[in-house]
């Protein structure tokens, strides 16, 4: 039997209390349907003495990148973080990704229309059909839950939560 | 003399309510700098009679990402939007030129650190050395004004506004 595709699980999940358990819970879920889960803090990387801040910085990037590198596709938690976007960080690592040939299946824990969430946190301003914010910026409309760059229609819709993310990612890396 | 370098101008511009006289006083720039500015709605796109929404937002996104394959480096405005960190659709083109091997060049209305920036717009709690928000999630803190990811040495620094990062990208494309 050949080894179990790897999946890079990207999103804002390194940040929470306890990354770690957070982890384990996704690797199990992952293990359960046949793949192995990729945590960005795989690495392991630790801080060098006196080692600049931003060194650490550019080597934790490295290192994420290579993860990504060595795996055969990305599931990415594009909930809202801190406002009605998905994490930067996390958007850029599905984009790498997209470019290096790799699937990126999505999940979020609002799978709302973007205007709809952002609509709930933000004051937002009818103009014609559109709707901006106080700065005047457009808020995007395509009903769906992200900025239409996260979404590649080749992988499949903004999953309602992890496992069914797992789901449809285990369907295509297991028969590839 | 050979054309000048194609620069993909990422960035929420295209939210901006005149997003085309944004993109003539940039690609002024670029042309004084000796690069030729691409701005994503240059694409040019227009939604077929009765074509569904999403279907439309993946036909922008295929084109997108079209522009960017055909440029030689990228000029990211990765201003905080709507929120502490920058446009995730900017970011996800970010990461998928950094995949193709292009340079991705970077400048903010805001070089504060982003976890400066961030204390300003959201409560937060100190946790330790950490600082951590309402629901117990960390705030990176490197010193960058930035989620780490997009920050890539190879390509300097957050440059403070359009014109430094048009003048490092050129200084680095011109001479490539």
């Amino acid at each position: 039997m050949s080894a179990a595709p790897r999946v890079y699980l990207a999103g804002p999940d390194v940040f929470l209390p306890d990354p770690m358990a957070a982890a384990e819970t996704m690797r199990a879920a992952c293990a359960a349907a046949g793949l192995e889960g990729v945590f960005p803090l795989d690495a392991a990387l630790v801080r060098m003495h006196e080692e600049p801040l931003t060194a650490f910085a550019a080597r934790i990037r490295a290192a994420n990148l290579d993860l990504i590198r060595g795996c055969a596709g990305v599931i990415a938690n594009v909930s809202p973080f801190r406002g009605p976007s998905a994490d930067d960080g996390t958007a850029y690592e599905m984009g790498f990704a997209t470019a290096l040939g790799l699937p990126v299946f999505t999940w979020s824990s609002d799978t709302r229309s973007l205007l709809a969430r952002t609509r709930d946190l933000i004051d937002l301003f009818a103009h014609g059909a559109d709707w901006r914010d106080a700065e005047g910026m457009l808020v995007e409309e395509f009903g769906l839950p992200v900025n239409l760059m996260l979404v590649d229609p080749a992988t499949g819709p903004v999953h309602p939560h992890f496992e069914a993310a797992v789901a449809t990612a285990a369907a295509r890396l297991l028969t590839d």
